[in-house]
């Protein structure tokens, strides 16, 4: 298939990658020249405008927020010259309200509109192995799959509407989020009462939360090991504020979530803003005397 | 080995069918007599007072709670009349304090003291695949290991003081808490936005969250199946209420374990006492409007 | 002073009769004609825009959030046509966000500002009792003094920055939601173990707690006289939302603001959101069981 | 009248010295001899027991919490010894479980009781300024009215069953802790915003915050004086233990009491447990990197 690729950093140039690797025909984007030149280098096309990427059979998009989301798709035009046919794929976690708005506007402007965030930080990306949470008309959706079959591992239908995948999106945020603030005030409590805190996580990783939140967080949060930022805490609270937003928006309150907020602004207020997420950890150890 | 069994309710009475198919000898005591007489059908002796079945290699006291544990075993006696060399295996969640306190009962009184809480419901336990969180001294643990292994599948161990299998045992049970929550937060999250709580359970279940914890109580919530309870809400606040206590005394905030009480108390206010823990859920959907 | 005043909601309005009682020569302007034309009666000149109404010594805007001050003076382009010397007095509840915002937009456009919203409800501003909390350049406050004497019982000067007024007016706002939060609380307590509620009142605001926030709120909680609301619930979430997210911009967690944020979210999930704020005390008793 | 104080801390001693001054024939008992002998030297006699405290037409108890109350009165057989017609009045913080048991020894030994703890600090207890909270039968309550009269400005009656003033009491001193963390929280959102927090604070006391509460905590936190300690901030965090015990016993749920227990817990982690209780203002100011 014929398809453009937008915003090219480390998860989207893995999911480009991704896309080349299963002989799609490639087309890029990035307000930076740099990453686009290397994929030029492993034969994907290099587009002038986001709106030459929109002239294939579809165009995923890889952005930051609803801001570059706003400025770059809605504000460079790019739908009113999508090729006829055209599946837009919006990756990137932005608010549920955004996602309703786009929902419009694509609708207006006759073009379809699949919303597809990912699961996985960069590394799983690039090996094509993310699981993909999609939501979108049963058309759209089925036209794309051999996209989203070359990016991710598996597709999780979550509904005919697009915005419903970004709900999902971060929902599952949230609970990775409660996942860091869980180990970490069991951590203190084991610590501060004398069991090691290795020796229980081994214990709940070996019964009742053997699961992959818990061993890609536990080792990180045991080992103090928050820099280099494989997601950064100051975009944690990003996403905390967007489920906060959508709760509200939704009327559903959301008592952990507000925990966790309060517990990145500490973060951030005590330096910890540009370190991976886990570092929201480091709150419950110097609450509890453990700095 | 010789082996008394002290305590018979659903849990008690299952370790001692455990220990009867590996062949032991047991002699079990209860406060009614009827769960006494289920297990001499089955090859157990009856002790006549709880110090009369402290007389064999080891014995395993599954008791409600502090109350219990103080009446039964500080105020009977047994450990005056416990037999030389026998090992104290302590197997119910009390408290922090407690456990503390008992290490001193036990070594003033020269028994070996075994903490032994277990992970799994009744029906686990009834099959001998408990998870047993043991903690004492290596010499007493290796002579109860047969024992321990008899009911569980897997020991963990969890240091050379007793009162660090306890420590460990309210942080899990706080962790099952904080996914009951977690879970009822993510639902109402969903539902109230058009996503299928279903769809999500699937998706996180198949995903980062795909544990036990997870598995166990998301079918409960999504079907709103809290009775019979496999155990009770009212207890659930007992042990969420040891931990912020054990807390409390380590000097460790436990934020997330506040807002659980406030909801566990908040639960049973509103009738789910008796329920299964799982109910709490129906916080988080009451204050969402999902009444 | 020649003065408009922009946004006659029953602030407004009572702000302009204030005015005109003192003396002032008014000039209004409101949306939709009937405040204007009631106040036309009383003697004020009606102003057929926005920007007419910035031809004195100073416009008072007393509009009801970020959107209407972005479109009523932003986009109709009053600052562009303000009269040489003029003072711009924003009396509305805004963001701290756009308070520093209008600052910089004032200084380009080289019109005086000063923030000044109010502590009072409507009746209190029609008898010119308001407290006025003000904060902008020394100059400019000295101007406008004679206009803050006649619409309040006293100013409080919170600084040279306009934006320092809206911190103040949140935080005030965020004290108030407290308040009603805690005698929720207490009077739930108090309830519920047989103390009456009513002998708690009149021994906290005999004593420890005899201040008008507590006077005005504690009847109106303890008679659940929720409507008609003076001031709505989903606006006293609005204010909080924006003490959240000053707060969050300025890296500072208010996780008492965290509590009440998910009690307001739950107020209106259950039917509250257009009665008095004070029916987030709704919450505390429902939780108690006390529906 | 002739009355018995036993327990001549800060408080006991200040209630004593009242008494004397009004006329009373007292008789004093306290475990370390030096209060008593101070108050020899001030007309008191000195009793040998706590039981010998109970010979004359009241016995007043300040005692430092449920343990002591145990030991002293329950343990010490002072109520078996109680003259006939005696009516015992306890004037400390205790639970209210606590009072509840002691509303039934007290009738099965026939000794009238009253629960009248005072609202305070020491130097107002001196001057005979307290405000008193009294629960208990309207005779018992008429008959020591002259005692109360002299140690406080004040009685204000809570109900016939006397543990109602301990409800009271434990609400009463909730809602101090409350007025710090608030004080706290906006203390920091207005300093880190650039706001005088010393501003804020006239702004808030001269008008809805008019009251002793805020009036008294405002100046200590903003000068960050915590020593020495007028009340010990660990026995601010048993109070609040003790306000959660009895919600959760009448099922009420306190979220604002459970914000409190965590910042206690943590200020005591950080080293302030033996400060003035105001001191947990540090929590709030350390969160925000005010530290």
């Amino acid at each position: 298939m014929k398809v453009g690729v937008i915003g090219l950093g480390a998860m989207g140039a893995g999911l480009a990658e991704s896309l080349l690797r299963a002989g799609h025909e490639v087309t890029v984007w990035n307000r930076s020249k740099g990453p686009a030149d290397d994929l030029a280098g492993k034969g994907a096309k290099v587009a002038a405008t986001p709106a030459d990427a929109f002239a294939g059979d579809a165009a995923i998009t890889m952005l930051a927020n609803d801001e570059a989301v706003r400025e770059v798709i809605l504000g460079g035009g790019a739908l009113d010259r999508a090729a006829p046919g055209l599946v837009h794929v919006l990756s990137a976690t932005i608010s549920v309200a955004l996602a309703r708005e786009l929902e419009t506007v694509h609708a207006d402007k006759d073009v379809a509109f699949v919303s597809a965030p990912v699961l996985g930080r960069p590394d799983v990306a690039e090996k094509g192995e993310l699981n993909v949470l999609a939501a979108g008309s049963a058309d759209a959706l089925a036209k794309v799959q051999p996209l989203l079959d070359a990016i991710g591992r598996k597709t999780w239908p979550l509904g005919d509407k697009p915005h419903l995948a970004n709900v999902a999106k971060l929902a599952a945020n949230f609970m990775i989020a409660v996942t860091i603030e869980t180990l970490a005030e069991t951590f203190a409590f084991a610590e501060k009462q004398g069991l090691d805190p290795n020796s229980f996580y081994e214990l709940i990783t070996g019964t009742l939360f053997a699961a992959p939140a818990f061993k890609v967080y536990g080792p990180l949060i045991l080992a103090k090991e928050f820099e280099p930022a494989k997601f950064k805490l100051k975009l944690g609270l990003k996403d905390i504020r967007l489920a906060l937003a959508a709760g509200e928006a939704a009327e559903v309150p959301l008592p952990f979530a507000s925990v966790l907020r309060d517990n990145f602004v500490d973060a951030i207020a005590n330096g910890a803003g540009e370190k991976d997420w886990s570092a929201m950890s480091e709150v419950a150890f110097r609450r509890a005397g453990l700095g």
